[in-house]
């Protein structure tokens, strides 16, 4: 499969005014086929200004129509085969089988999204009627609904090449709510981003979709991401990325001279609380499932475990000789590209330099550096070391983790208590441990957005109930989730129609309620068609 | 009723650190009693510390303990009496009748939060159940919710002194949902905060609840605002204000160490439209119930409507007519503080400098501006002029409009186009006009919180489904409103819980569900006992 390095620009491919970039494999330095240009701030006007009036249209469009989109873009990734994994394993270094199986996920959350499209219950449709003989005033007829926002820029990812960038979640909810998409892919993965962006413009194009509701732009650095958020047509930002991204993006957002909502999900440590009973118990385990948490993917996950508190009583030698054992056995992997490589190295360093740092345990073969690869590793510091050193509360993108020994059990919530905001907490609990997970609840309840008793954080269902983002610095906006149905919130809003004629009502809001969705009726929620 | 003029911090009456001051009726101007202290940065310090750490005990009240406060402090307000309606109506010279009104409306919202918090629903519980025997891996058991996010610090609105003030909306959405509130007192009314905030203050002890969820500091000026945003306790930011306050507000807010969320609900011209016709049917109606909505309150409602869009075509010179006449009979009333006055005074002669403005109408009666009053008057534009001056889009707070004269119909929908956000938009039309009709409500639903037909836009209903709040500079977040049950949402955020025992479960998330609250299971939305 020939890649021709262009910007996807509402329908037509079209040579980037920026500098040419290629790319290399970081499982062996070679250089990958293609050079992509990058796209400048013409192109993002052009991608921007179609996109704003295909608005216009595709607001309009019925559920039915979106979700058959959703669907065909699923078919169409499909349809791109092995071209499209071998591309992407040789640019991401990701494994093909793990490729596989994100490329599932990909396909299974455009289904999602098109099923809860067609579904048509995400408007949130509220309705309390009318009063005429209320006094002194007559109550008025008042019905409120979600409306889509406008063009959305979303930012692919670069741990997550399918899944989270140019077809992922952020793009499938944005769809399913009828706003137009500007993919800016990541630099890491051009030539899987050109496959998918063809995928979808392929799909728009079977479905009859205006051509400005699509755009991908290729090209790295601060300067074409900020240009995107300030854009006057851009109505809201998505992306999965680092902290000085997020809060750049941020400040872009909200700076401009109409401020617009950004979704930003950024850095977490995913702390993990290994209870007394459960120490005893079962240390040993536990010691290995966190280290496959830890190591999977080469720790490139934004759920990975960063750092573990375990009070060192009974059990806590068995569980540290067990994760040990289990490190070193790690064989080391290649990351995403040598930025991130480069980059967990340096993390490792600087925790290291903290005299009362010690390793626990890493992995007994040592990493290629040719091969962008990294070693596994456990580092270990006292619960006093741990509060004194703000840095070993930060995340290392990687296949490492901290344990932290804590001396009685109330210290695990004088821990949990100094924790800046995350994505995830996991406690690791029987029975017995029921009075201090409760306080550990509390505590995480306050500071994480999703919390995991007894398994692993990473491994992100995708279903109604999933919440992915907490407070600062997890995500930018902790009301909402970058994962599940619910991501379709962000790019909505609502509008209420007072005493509107039933001739001008949408579907969703007429008395008869002819797509039976579920809506919420002078307070009670009922999917009946006709009013009480 | 003695006003003490301090500060009331966690539970105790204290003297601000800063400079006294005192307030004059605008009515007279005469000083009114009461020397009023300043808070400082160390009243914000004890008051945000005092809410922090009474958040944890706040946050585990039952929905129950929430309502009866909620309730209480309505009580507690009705017990003021009169001493509560005349130092309001000579702090903000704003008529009795319309001061018991307001309480009324306080005191109702009040009721409804407590409702909505007894009920429970509004933590959107969402459970998918877990599937053991699904491969490759397992499914969890996932469970989400709402909870509340911490202190909230409030704004009090000069123009709504009780109902957007110390016991306002967003006072009652973030008590009921579990966070502690402190109120900056809005400046020009400080002896009715004192009021209320006493009354607060003693449904608190009477529920026996902790003195740290309720304070309420005396003071202008940007620099105590933004010590209150910038404070690292605080954890969101509600006003209803201008949009220069507004501004500045978010600009603090974001640059944050931990950037928070800030609801500010701002400046809106709340455009009309009168289509063909509905203005030959009843052009005298209309311009009638216009000028009544223009000057209520002295054209000191947020949803006045500011730009009248007609066809000047059958029709245009009675419904001019008409206009005419009802503003001419408009007695001027004193505005809410000379500042106001003063930028309405500033506000039209700006506009009427603007050479192609001219005079529609004004009231006979000349304003006398030792009581601060304000004469009504109507400004008319041809569209022409009205899109070449962008002033003429921008909101005057008082009894003002500007009429745009459009050569036809399709030119309503061109003039729509050109809007900024808005809190809502209004279209008076017939079925005859329904064509007409649907290409407005298409561009009002894309620039507006909410679409009023065939009636004013002021008056705004507390219920579901009520949106108050609309895209910039509207407010500053068009996804939430300030207004209406939905105003809970604000002030929260969901957790997700993974496979929690059922020991661990709040009753939100309990299989039994014993609080019969309205959830989403599996999809389905339910409120029964048990899981499927």
């Amino acid at each position: 499969m020939t890649l021709c390095g262009d910007n996807l620009i509402a329908g037509a491919w079209r040579a980037g005014a920026g500098a040419p970039f290629t790319v290399q494999s970081p499982l062996d330095g070679a250089p990958l086929p293609g050079t992509f240009q990058e796209a400048q701030a013409a192109d993002v006007d052009a991608a921007l200004g179609a996109a704003a009036e295909a608005f216009g249209a595709f607001r309009r469009t019925t559920p039915e129509q979106r979700a058959e989109f959703l669907l065909r873009i699923g078919e169409e990734i499909m349809a791109l085969g092995d071209a499209l994994l071998d591309r992407c394993h040789r640019e991401t270094a990701l494994p093909r089988e793990r490729l596989a199986g994100e490329r599932g996920r990909t396909v299974g959350q455009l289904r999602l999204f098109a099923q809860a499209a067609r579904a048509g219950s995400w408007v949130e449709a509220c309705i309390d009627t009318a009063d005429p003989t209320r006094s002194p005033q007559p109550k008025p007829d008042l019905r409120r609904m979600l409306v889509p926002i406008g063009p959305v820029v979303v930012f692919g990812a670069s741990n997550f090449p399918l899944a989270f960038s140019v077809a992922g979640g952020d793009t499938a909810s944005a769809l399913a709510t009828g706003n137009p998409v500007i993919v800016k892919a990541h630099e890491a993965h051009p030539g899987t981003s050109e496959l998918v962006a063809g995928a979808i413009n392929r799909a728009r194009e079977a479905c009859g979709l205006p051509a400005g509701i699509f755009s991908m732009l290729q090209g790295s650095g601060h300067a074409l991401g900020t240009l995107l958020a300030q854009h006057p047509h851009t109505c809201a930002v998505g992306l999965t990325g680092s902290l000085a991204a997020g809060r750049a993006l941020l400040q872009a957002a909200q700076t401009r001279p109409v401020p617009i909502p950004l979704f930003a999900e950024m850095a977490s440590v995913n702390p993990v609380f290994v209870l007394p009973d459960a120490l005893r118990q079962r240390g040993g385990p536990i010691a290995q499932a966190l280290c496959a948490s830890i190591t999977l993917g080469v720790g490139q996950f934004c759920t990975k475990p960063g750092v573990i508190f375990v009070v060192s009583g009974p059990g806590y030698e068995d569980f540290c000789t067990a994760l040990r054992a289990a490190i070193a056995a790690v064989v080391p992997g290649s990351m995403l590209h040598g930025g991130i490589a480069r980059g967990y190295a340096q993390g490792l360093r600087a925790r290291r330099a903290l005299a009362p740092v010690a390793l626990l345990g890493a992995a007994s073969q040592e990493a290629d550096t040719n091969r962008t690869q990294a070693a596994a590793c456990i580092l270990t510091v006292t619960l006093d070391t741990f509060l004194a050193h703000p840095l070993l509360a930060e995340e290392i993108f990687g296949p490492c983790a901290i344990v932290v020994s804590v001396p009685c059990s109330a210290d695990l919530v004088r821990a949990a208590a100094a924790l800046p905001g995350q994505l995830t907490a996991t406690l690791y609990a029987t029975d017995a441990d029921v009075v201090q997970a409760r306080e550990l609840l509390d505590q995480a309840t306050a500071r994480a957005g999703r919390i995991v008793f007894n398994g692993a954080p990473t491994g992100v269902e995708v279903t109604a109930a999933m919440q992915h983002g907490g407070p600062w610095p997890a995500s930018s906006d902790a009301r909402f989730t970058s994962v599940g149905t619910a991501a379709l919130r962000r790019f909505v809003r609502p509008v209420c129609l007072q005493n509107a004629p039933a001739a001008l009502l949408p579907p969703e809001l007429q008395d008869a309620n002819p797509w039976g969705i579920w809506r919420l009726v002078n307070g009670e929620p009922t999917n009946k068609t006709g009013l009480p």
